[in-house]
């Protein structure tokens, strides 16, 4: 049997890449052969993480079918998130915290979606659940997980359950959490040299919202005003974006990890469903979102459920 | 906060009976206000285990938005298998062990799907990690169920976990699962006055497959024969079917419990493509599949592969 892959989603964030390299650790001490490869650039949030504990990045391919046709997918389970030839192979498991969509199986898999913050917080679980005994290391990059997924424990998607797995990997890792994580968000924000496309590329990801394809590109920033004096370029790439990839709606959502708020500029054919959804009004394609930090929680369940309305 | 309803698929079986019972027990042990409910009638299996466990029948209802926003899905997770105004309300568990097909969520939730024979093994595992105690009774019902979807342990879909499972429950409940469970299948099996389209809708499923819909009704029998003396009436019920609900194909899978080998009818305008997917020729609309007892593991995967190729 050939041996399966585990990777996260495009345009990979810390969460993404520190699941397969901790998922598949925890496989393949339970005897089941796995490596973990990611599906894109290693942002400078995870290339920190990674360094501070040691660790080398997966593996970056773009097709699975030729050398696999056994995948285990983490933290993502949409098609149009994951390798552009999942349909060539069978994904056997699903480890995921996010919403469940354009997902389909012809057999029964092992699926664990959890309503928590991250990813690391299940996996914590199921090492657990397997008696299996979490290296310092991979201790230390599950913690950089919960880290950034929650934005140092801010963000409405952190739950009781991340807070307690984090407090229990930080005794792993021997580093201490908020000031480790302070300076992890901080290298993960220092956004100087990065290109309008850049910018709207590192965190980005398509949902299927009423038939149509949304795109969403996260920037998290310190200073959120160095991304909008980007402006103008954002656009003209966001604009390039939606042609080539046939979206209704490109949102950029400029995180303030400080303040806990977001700036959002949108284009795109469905901008006013987008105002309509947010209950605000766009002034030069532009919003300040009080108190929005995660796309998960705040922004794809609103637009999801404005297009379904209009569908 | 209204109440959680907990419910199994349409045309429920002894695991979606027993399944929405057991885990509403447990929500409610850990504090979560919830009623098990059905979507159909107790076929004659379930009604043999819900007397010998002195348990009394969930609440019969059509609809759920009337009573609450909130739902949990158990031992199924196909839209059209649930109840019809399912997209009116939030689902906001699923515990299962079928493929995942035509289900989808606009926030994450918590979804636990594993490949095992039964939802009892998985209810098992979340009893255990919730250090909830299983009541006795209910111990006999989720044993109830794993004999049931196991065939007493001979189906394909019979997992190691299921074996362990069952004998732990065994011990709580206090029978002898072998002969405990012989009686309740020939319970189950006992077919005697049933008309055709009683026959065909005790245990039915759709699926979606390739744009089309397939309905899957499976009858255990000790004699088959006792049924396939029905054929005619069978075909004409199925003919019906197909027309009212849009079917491509209706295929009655005949399962002889004691020798494990299924006799099939199927009608529709996608015979020829349950041929290719079987490899056998009909001969008067039936044919015999050796070894195949499980819709679930052998004939589901093989037809939404045939239908797949051919959309």
């Amino acid at each position: 049997m050939t041996k399966a892959l585990v990777f996260g989603h495009k345009s990979p964030d810390t969460d993404t890449i520190t699941a397969a390299i901790a998922y598949s650790h925890l496989k393949n001490e339970i005897g089941f052969e796995t490596e973990a490869v990611r599906l894109g650039e290693i942002n400078g949030e995870t290339a920190y993480a990674l360094e501070q504990f040691n660790a080398e990045a997966p593996r970056l391919i773009d097709k699975v079918a030729g050398e696999t046709d056994r995948v285990i997918l983490v933290d993502h389970n949409e098609r149009q998130q994951s390798v552009d030839d999942l349909d060539e192979v069978k994904v056997i498991e699903v480890i995921d915290h996010h919403r469940i969509a354009n997902f389909e199986t012809s057999d029964p898999i092992y699926f664990r979606a959890e309503p928590v913050g991250c990813t690391a917080t299940i996996l914590l679980k199921l090492y657990k659940e397997h008696g299996v005994e979490i290296p310092k290391n991979i201790a230390g990059l599950m913690l950089s997980a919960i880290i950034s997924d929650s934005l140092l424990f801010k963000s409405p998607t952190c739950t009781e359950e991340d807070v307690k797995a984090a407090k229990e990997l930080e005794k792993i890792a021997g580093v201490n959490a908020e000031e480790y994580g302070l300076e992890m968000l901080k290298a993960g924000a220092d956004l100087s040299g990065k290109t309008a496309e850049e910018l709207i590329s590192l965190d980005a990801k398509v949902f299927e919202m009423g038939g149509h394809h949304v795109k969403i590109a996260q920037v998290n920033a310190v200073d959120p005003q160095d991304i909008l004096n980007l402006q103008e370029e954002i656009e003209k790439a966001a604009e390039t974006a939606i042609e080539e990839e046939k979206l209704a709606l490109f949102a950029v959502v400029v995180t303030d990890i400080l303040n806990s708020n977001s700036a959002i500029i949108v284009k795109g054919s469905h901008v006013s469903l987008a105002e309509k959804a947010f209950k605000v009004t766009f002034i030069n394609h532009t919003a300040l979102l009080e108190g929005v930090v995660s796309r998960k929680k705040q922004i794809v369940p609103v637009l999801t459920e404005a297009f379904n309305e209009e569908a």
